[in-house]
């Protein structure tokens, strides 16, 4: 492959493959198409990536990505400032907030503890959100990391830390999707939609 | 989505999901990803998209990517010179050295005839290849555009041009491919099987 075709665009290849659900192939794809677009893509696109860390950073309160200190979210004067929800990642407050059920605050972990991979408490802004709790009068902080084997468990580590304050701390429900078909749900997921069933 | 997430990201998560089978929410966490490496990952990156056109061109003969004016499989003489296998893309000619069937020389047409979108005889590389074909003795020219309608269309059309010449013009074999299931393959696949059938 190497001698197939010339060094900078394979090089450009491992970029792109070197990102999360991009394969070798595909990589190359992705390149030749770069190609095969103007010069003045390519420098568009260089331009963006060089420019990135330069003008985005972590917001300082909630560490959801920002152009300023402190985000968009967080300098909303209009929302409910006594309900916070921890995400793992800023992904997730795209998700939440386009389902239009919440209007609170936000705090970004940064992540999951993983121990396999790593991920301590110390790598997840957890001493932050700590920090933020004692400091402001949150009424209910909810808990919305991802409903897995390590969002589970980092649920219940900060959980756990949330306990010490005065503070009712609540889990996002678990049970069957919407759309979901009973016959096709896993035991786990029928499972909590049984716990969790609702007075009609 | 605009105001969630600055617009630097959003300008990189755009440029991503211009290329193709990227779509916009995957556009994103890419984007997301880039800014979570550390920033010389950004540069580099950067740098490689910068460099893409300075280096890289197509090769006068082939029209293969390549590094100088003539690729690395129009100036290796080890080539079967008499032999030559005209290819939609670039990513055609690495399928093909994969296979290792093939040792002559390519053509890479840059496309097929699509009328629709605009793609005529001009806009591919058909000129250049009547010019090689006068100039050069090929023994035999093998026509390997897609078993698309396009793809057939586009071999139909070269190998009326290539009649005018005295050389051997082939297409690749149509049938089953190797590991298909014979209940599962569609008619047009069935129909070529049983067209070009073998004598055992």
């Amino acid at each position: 492959m190497s001698e197939l075709f010339p060094t900078p665009l394979q090089e450009l290849a491992d970029e792109f493959s070197s990102l999360p659900s991009i394969g070798k192939k595909n990589a190359l794809r992705l390149a030749l198409h770069v190609f095969s677009e103007s010069p003045e893509f390519a420098k568009s696109f260089s331009h963006v990536l060089e420019e990135l860390h330069q003008s985005v950073q972590h917001c300082t309160h909630c560490f959801h990505v920002s152009e300023r200190e402190v985000c968009s979210v967080c300098s909303d004067t209009r929302r409910e400032l006594s309900l916070l929800c921890i995400v793992e990642h800023s992904l997730d407050v795209l998700a939440i907030e386009q389902s239009g059920q919440y209007r609170g605050l936000y705090h970004v972990l940064g992540g999951v503890l993983s121990p396999a991979d790593g991920v301590g408490p110390r790598q997840l802004h957890l001493s932050e959100l700590e920090d933020r709790v004692k400091k402001s009068q949150f009424g209910e902080i909810i808990i919305a990391t991802n409903p897995s084997m390590e969002g589970e468990a980092t649920a219940n580590y900060v959980a756990r830390i949330l306990k010490q304050y005065d503070v009712r701390v609540t889990r996002l429900a678990r049970g069957m999707p919407t759309g979901g078909v009973l016959e096709y749900t896993d035991e786990r997921t029928l499972g909590s939609a049984f716990e969790g069933r609702k007075e009609l």
